[in-house]
């Protein structure tokens, strides 16, 4: 660490504090004690992950909604809710959000629900996922806290996000990946022009790998979005929460259905409801959460099942690669939530996902990733078994893009026909 | 052909009255007879293409920039000046459009652009491409003429949007393509669940089938979105011409660069300006529009340098698929409108595509696909060229995605290592 003087440390609280808008502190999840905003993630006290505190703009509901309104549609219309200074919007930075909610009436029909069903669509985001929003902020705390290299370990949508946005905000990026990657995914990290580094060994490897570089000189200068900034670009997720509420016409749905890979989504899109309350942008009424897994990774479903506080980890093994933690950190947090919501934790097997993926396509046009199977087949398996109450308004979120998880799907032509009349009759497709 | 009763046609007609929004027939884009808005697209006069003619709401501009301002966030805000029904918005559909137009600052001082340079991004659509612009249109034409069935011939973003849009629509879809495409697009053609039909041999054998489809029996209750429909088609097109300048806070840019496929793009985003002049939305200022092509199928390029007036036909051969149309139907229109407006037409390379590709993601974060290369390279070329003024506002557009044309990009980690802090340093990435 460099020594700075007393001035600069000075100069540089002043610039935080208005780079951080509405956040004054980060707090720890479990004991509660605060910590100055900085780039940190864990508490020195009791070890729990620290989250951001904010001072949020009570009072002037109906200020506060003409403010969002006249915002730019994407995320930073919830600037005043967001660890971001106030003229984010005018930065140079990806813009996501505001993705389509989709009133999915087709995929209603077929699944019997007589409610309002939507599909909260984040594959229109800029890399087609919902990283996006949560690098987005990460990227305002990295510039904050002057770090000039943007960084993280991942198996996927995360590589191209972290390299999208670095590239934008004119960065540098440097990602880390195991070495056997997809080739698709391999693109879509390297082609913005960071540094890709393949890790001989498996993401665990690489995690660890990327512990111990944060502790060394030579990670000096570098914000790892998903580690020492992770307090910040968690609170990215609250805006999926902020969305579907105001496309909703300022009303929380009755149900959720959202997918655990750390569970930190899930938390945070809690955390978003519950200020939108506070904040008299929504009427308080009850909602309920559900977490959706993958049979092959699915240690949060089970400890649910069991009645269990603690997660057990397993070792993953599913085709929903975004979603394949084996040991979730929030877990726990999400039993909790799913608990006291009402709510409850599912899983669905690799078939049950593909049919969901396909069943959400046919219906709806939307083509989602295997994480969008997961949601779109827990909420057919909830239904089927009468947890999920098919009379209300449920939202059901597809984090991500089918064109990124292309071999899950084995689809092709129904028939291949020479170019005659006669063989497209004989085909019987007219 | 059925045999209808004239009440009946009666009925039809009052429908297609209030279908249409402010359509009220089809004129010959060569000879100007008009006929009443129906499935076709070619005069009986004199074989020229069908466009849709309109009365526009002339005469109240503030009254008609405040309906669209609080119109929803996509193409139906502009409904007033599109061939569809006034309640188009609540309507089953894919709800394209209103993309994000990106500042490129980080591009522009790369290039030398002194002026505002822009993206207008249009891999934000629903399936990643500006063709589920022209298909929403398409299928409010399909269900106004009571097809049941949406079809299309297709290399590969006309498919999966067909099939997407369809399946929204709640209309069967039946895809025609060429036997031997890559496995990725044979899956988004696919995986929306209408029949997808592969045709041994080439994509003109797949179009002359189309054509023997529509006048067989076996055709009959089908909309070929780029063929009986394709008036109302091409009317999509102009979406892109009323975002930019919308975003552009209803202003007029200087200069456009469109990529060509068969021209019609072009054509319609010239008239799409016109029509914002003629309606008072925007300044009557000139602006210049400058067409794109890959070397490989530059038959308008060509024609444009040898100064003549017809296209003559090329066989393609580029990576810039969806853009490798041999015989451009509105070549001479994009000659006409490039003279007429001081633009140009100019091709560069396939190793030029890429470049402009990697160039692109590496200072916006955005992942092109090779038509978005082509345009991009065309760019360059032209300022290099001292054609472009780089002081003026300039758009230039991005019509797909990246991930859709992943082979043309050959790009992996810089580096593989053990996952060590040692293999670190020594790699030299610190
Ligand atoms: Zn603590
Ligand atoms: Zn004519």
């Amino acid at each position: 660490m460099r020594r700075k003087g007393l001035a600069s440390m000075a100069v540089q609280a002043v610039e935080r504090a208005t780079s951080f808008g509405p956040a004054v502190a980060l707090s720890c999840r479990e004991c509660g004690e605060r910590v100055p905003l900085g780039p940190v993630f864990a508490c020195t006290s009791c070890f729990g992950p620290l989250e951001v505190a904010y001072e949020l703009p009570l009072g002037d509901p109906e200020g506060l909604r003409r403010r969002i309104e006249s915002g730019p549609a994407n995320i930073w219309r919830y600037a005043p809710l967001l660890p971001v200074p106030a003229d984010v919007a005018s930065r140079p930075n990806l813009r996501p959000g505001f993705t389509q909610l989709v009133r999915a009436d087709n995929l209603a029909r077929e699944l019997g629900v007589t409610g309002e069903l939507h599909v909260k669509d984040d594959s229109g985001n800029p890399t087609h996922s919902f990283k996006d929003r949560v690098v987005a902020v990460a990227v305002e705390a990295a510039r904050a806290f002057g770090f000039t290299t943007l960084s993280c370990s991942s198996t996927g949508n995360l590589a191209g996000a972290v390299g999208a946005a670095a590239a934008r905000a004119g960065l540098r990026s440097c990602v880390f990946i195991p070495h056997d990657l997809e080739a698709g995914k391999v693109v879509m990290a390297a082609v913005y022009g960071g540094d890709l580094v393949g890790i001989e060994g498996t993401y665990d490897d690489v995690n660890r790998f990327c512990s111990e570089l944060i502790g060394d000189p030579l990670g000096e200068g570098w914000g790892f979005v998903n580690v020492n900034l992770r307090p910040y670009y968690g609170e990215g997720s609250k805006t999926l929460a902020y969305e579907i509420c105001e496309q909703l016409g300022w009303r929380l749905p009755d149900q959720l259905v959202v997918p655990i890979a750390s569970g930190s989504q899930l938390t945070k899109i809690d955390k978003g409801l519950r200020e939108l309350i506070a904040l008299g942008l929504v009427e308080d009424r009850p909602y309920r959460i559900f977490g959706a897994q993958a049979e092959g990774c699915s240690p949060v479903s089970r400890a649910f099942k069991d009645g269990q506080d603690v997660v057990r980890p397993v070792k993953p093994d599913t085709i929903a690669k975004s979603l394949a933690i084996g040991n979730p950190a929030d877990g726990p947090y999400v039993l909790d939530i799913a608990r006291r919501t009402g709510g409850a934790v599912e899983d669905v097997t690799d078939p049950e996902i593909v049919d969901a993926i396909r069943l959400l396509a046919r219906t709806e046009g939307i083509f989602a990733e295997t994480a969008g199977g997961v949601t779109v087949g827990v909420t057919r398996k909830l239904l089927e078994a009468g947890v999920l109450d098919p009379s209300l308004t449920t939202v059901v979120l597809n984090t991500g893009d089918g064109l990124k998880t292309l071999d899950a799907v084995a689809a092709g032509p129904s028939v291949t026909i020479r170019p005659s009349l006669g063989a497209f009759r004989e085909a019987g497709l007219g």
